[in-house]
């Protein structure tokens, strides 16, 4: 086991947990799953995500993560958006690439938010990555829509590359950078 | 002002109200559309249903109801689904056509849960209509996806049917029903 302090997130997504330690680890932190109650509203990632911390933080009683995450399709006004996980296992890939087929703006962004409940309240941080939709699904690493997006500054998709060089990019990464600095200026309230 | 006992209704869709009330005079009662917060986790609709009725009952303070369908289609693993109002917002029914272009399965069906919170508890009511995608839209009457579905039993598309027509097969109406006679057999729970 990595060595850090412990938070718990709400998750059973090993590939999220592992693109998310590959960053708190640069902050003496490790996140490990834990089998929480994970109350998600529907609605804009933000409130999916802080209600479903805050839902599991009232059960756990310990600091625990929640991390959310959306690709958003600008040609799609935004689908599949908040719900990318439901569409990634209903019309998956092959659905988005026949609604994306003939369409020229191939522009999209992956969008994360990881919120953070403990016993002095709720911390939000966020996470974008611009970039575009290939035309055909390359690479077989990652998750998701990993396949099929492409991060602006790479010619690659996100499933051609390592954990490290998508979190070059990666929304995810973005987020947990954003909570690893604060991290580092609050560290007494979490250990208190 | 139609007569007939009140039950509040967290919507604010006029076409519900219009269909669930053109049932309920049968029993008696109508549905008055209601400014409540209606809370809507993810998951299935009958999760979905209790859940919002449960937390707007504990803010108004009166019977209350919350409707909640969506369209499954079958070649589609159930999509849209639970998610049936967000994807119409999005892609809309045009990318249901794109979707299914090609697609021999055109079977789906249209689902619908009526939850009550009173002071006596909840109570749940389901409803559903099989039918088919059509080719293209047909029709203006309705809402959402009612210009592609064709219910088994009629050659036309909701949206080619008045109110009374597409309440003899829709979903909607057949949970409505079953509201129906539940209020018959207790009307007294919800007027102590």
């Amino acid at each position: 086991m990595a060595p850090g302090r412990v938070i718990y997130v709400a998750t059973s997504n090993m590939h999220k947990v592992e693109e998310i330690n590959a960053v708190l680890q640069e902050c003496g932190y490790r996140v490990e799953p834990i089998d929480a109650p994970k109350l998600e509203i529907q609605g804009d990632l933000k409130r999916v995500a802080l209600y479903a911390a805050a839902t599991a933080y009232s059960i756990v009683g310990k600091p625990v993560l929640v991390e959310d995450a959306g690709l958003f399709i600008e040609a799609l006004r935004g689908f599949p958006g908040p719900y990318s996980s439901y569409v990634y296992k209903t019309i998956g890939i092959d659905g988005i690439l026949r609604l994306m087929k003939g369409v020229d703006n191939r522009r999209a962004y992956f969008y994360s938010v990881i919120a953070l409940a403990y016993g002095g309240g709720l911390a939000l941080f966020e996470g974008r990555c611009d970039g575009y939709i290939a035309d055909g699904p390359r690479g077989d690493k990652g998750f998701g829509f990993d396949p099929i997006f492409i991060p602006e500054g790479d010619n690659r998709t996100f499933a051609e590359m390592d954990v490290e060089e998508k979190n070059k990019y990666s929304h995810r990464a973005r987020a947990a950078r954003a909570l690893c600095s604060w991290l580092e200026r609050n560290q007494q309230v979490l250990t208190s």
